[in-house]
């Protein structure tokens, strides 16, 4: 027995020294003002892959309230940017921040007010995740989801004090693929009874990528709801290409000529958010977004001072970019030195080398209505990437019955959105 | 001859006597950098009817720019509005106005870069413009045309250097209404040899009322479209209402039941712009809007300062309300002392006076499309009051042949809107 308890020892060993609880950040004022810990954990054959997360308490009952593990989108996007950007409990302070020195705010709308959120670097090769050799950086969606539920498991053995909060599993756009497939695999763990047991509650998606057959023809829809098209070209469209707008016969010349019309109307469009200008990544200087190349300073500085166009939400990204390549806050991370060449928000090279193996996800969706489970999809209706249409067509085509029918959503008197309840079997 | 002589001269005096050219304006630092006149001019029986006009001279070339009269909506709101919140030279500097100090920006987009324009207080007992007796404030859509037409002539009787440059009328919202009838008027006025002949070269529309059949009836699309009713909800109320929402049988349930379901998804949306939030005005205190009433300083500037809503379109109305109604800037603005009891930037207690009796423009526009004019309609594709897709439908009722499909519409290289040309007969 005793060579297995030493592994073990070691496994553990490997674990406790990887956890850091970090109590100030560069760019934020004193301490700070929840409980924010980091580290790693080994996953695959012999540890090869490293997944590197970050981990909140949160502010109100961590003992009761919920696990959320979440999962940024991309592939290839770092947990920093769903925690700076989406519902961490820090964001950057746009106004008050010199070019190389970022400072932060406190966001009023954390979901760390409410919940303990892990929000993890996945798939291996996003943000400070690695692997030790170079084979353990081929991934897809099937094996960066094995590694995340072998994640959790090992997370949570240790830090058994939140086995029994309940968990969910979220994420959005790109993990619209990704999260149901992990949660299948917690799922089907628990039947096979895997160790520990995860009390696996239900996920939780925003604007989710499912599949090219809804989202992406869905696109054609919603540019005509928000008047990118015109009803002529939308009607013609649909009639011409039979609904079907990306796998098409290239010998359907009307169909061709009217998707070049909807190309030339929709192309300069910032999908993220219709209303929004689309700012070149590539302008003024290409280099200031590739981090593994030289790095020119000033040029950087040019930027965030004088953007070429206002508003620009995507140089938003460079605040996150020169945060986390600085060696000062990478020591406050404690991230191991020499693990990775360069961060960046989303690593966009990861994607060549990643497998699409699951196209849709719309099986593993009908198989969870059926396993006791919570699901909330939410939708920004100006979201050009993932359009709430084409969601909405998915959850209708589970036919699942409908509890409430669509009905405003109100926050603080205010109506925020539409939501409908739809029974699981 | 000479008592005709005599009157002639006295109504030159009286139209000399009550032109003023504006050097500075309270809130503006230093010299306006533009050529700002404001006058009366006196219409109706006895020029009982004094209706008073802000001038600004194109920044380009007077001599050749046109000359744009623009009607502001309502009715009852005034041509200040139009001219700080729309389309003048000058806008508040809401960042650096105290509670009671308003400032004024410059507006770079400024329509009066490239056009002369004259921004109307119309119809009487809006703005500035008022009449000698009770009896002069009846008015409505036709008489307010006369008016504004009346207007029109003597202005330009009396700034003759402008008889030449091509005229055109514009407006938005309830001008909609207003401004195809002025223009009709001028029209039949050239026609029977009025004088002075106007250089009439078209009209200019933004999100215009036109009639509750196209406009109202939009609405319940719109919602759709915005997502603001569910797919289930739209389909639901087109059958049962038969697309009528307007005029509704009382003694269909299932319509009243569908539009019932319609206005609690929709009754807390501001129509104005969908995306703000919808806030009251009569919180935190009615009285503030009430100019005619106690006037509350300190509790208006706690709502500057604090106001119970971010991002409240609303309450920039206060700006214009502070300013216009202080003596320092009526005495800058020549405004006759004791003429209106107080200035309000739309004046909704006229609308009880007013008499709609043009239910609908559309036989205007119809017979205007045979005049040899041009028209621009031009549409903000969030506003839900006068949404865009009525507008397009009783464009499309005219039967107006194609010059173009629709499409996009660039500026700076940003897809900005959709652009359609359509062909007079």
């Amino acid at each position: 027995m005793w060579p297995l308890a030493l592994v073990l020892v070691l496994l553990n060993c490997h674990i406790v020294a990887s956890v850091s609880i970090i109590n100030t950040l560069p760019g934020f004022s004193g301490n700070l003002p929840f409980k924010l810990e980091t580290g790693y954990v080994g996953v695959g054959d012999l540890d090869d892959v490293q997944l590197f997360y970050y981990f909140i308490e949160s502010e109100r009952s961590p003992k009761e309230d919920p696990l959320l593990l979440w999962l940024s989108g991309g592939p290839g996007c770092s947990g920093f940017s769903g925690l700076v950007y989406e519902i961490g409990p820090i964001m950057f302070n746009y106004a008050n921040s010199s070019g190389n020195k970022p400072t932060f705010l406190l966001n009023p709308y954390s979901w760390t007010k409410v919940a303990n959120i892990i929000f993890l670097d996945q798939p291996v090769g996003t943000g400070f995740s690695y692997a030790k050799s170079w084979q353990g950086y081929e991934t897809g969606d099937i094996s960066s989801a094995a590694h995340t539920y072998e994640f959790l498991r090992k997370w949570l053995k240790d830090h058994s004090q939140f086995l029994k909060n309940p968990l969910y599993i979220g994420g959005d756009s790109y993990s619209g693929i990704t999260v149901p497939i992990v949660v299948q695999e917690v799922s089907n763990g628990n039947e096979v009874g895997h160790e520990p047991p995860l009390n696996l509650k239900g996920y939780v998606l925003g604007n989710p990528f499912t599949g090219p057959t809804y989202d992406l023809n869905s696109r054609i829809k919603f540019a005509h709801r928000m008047a990118l098209i015109s009803d002529t070209l939308y009607e013609s469209t649909k009639i011409n290409c039979k609904g079907e707008y990306v796998q098409v016969d290239p010998s359907n010349a009307p169909c061709v000529e009217n998707l070049q019309e909807v190309t030339e109307c929709t192309q300069n469009i910032f999908y993220d958010q219709i209303l929004e200008p689309k700012c070149s990544t590539t302008s003024p200087n290409p280099k200031i977004f590739k981090w593994d190349q030289n790095f020119d300073g000033e040029n950087f500085l040019d930027v965030l001072h004088h953007p070429t166009k206002p508003q620009c939400r995507i140089y938003n990204s460079l605040f996150s970019n020169i945060w986390a390549n600085d060696k000062t806050v990478q020591n406050a991370l404690h991230v191991q030195e020499g693990t990775i060449k360069g961060w960046e928000r989303c690593n966009d090279s990861l994607s060549s080398n990643y497998a699409n193996d699951v196209s849709t996800c719309i099986d593993y969706h009908r198989n969870l209505t059926k396993k006791n489970l919570r699901a909330l999809v939410y939708s920004g209706d100006h979201d050009m990437v993932v359009p709430y249409v084409g969601t909405q067509e998915w959850i209708k085509s589970l036919n699942l019955s409908d509890d409430y029918q669509w009905r405003p959503w109100f926050v603080n008197g205010e109506v925020a959105g539409l939501v409908a309840t739809l029974n699981f079997s």
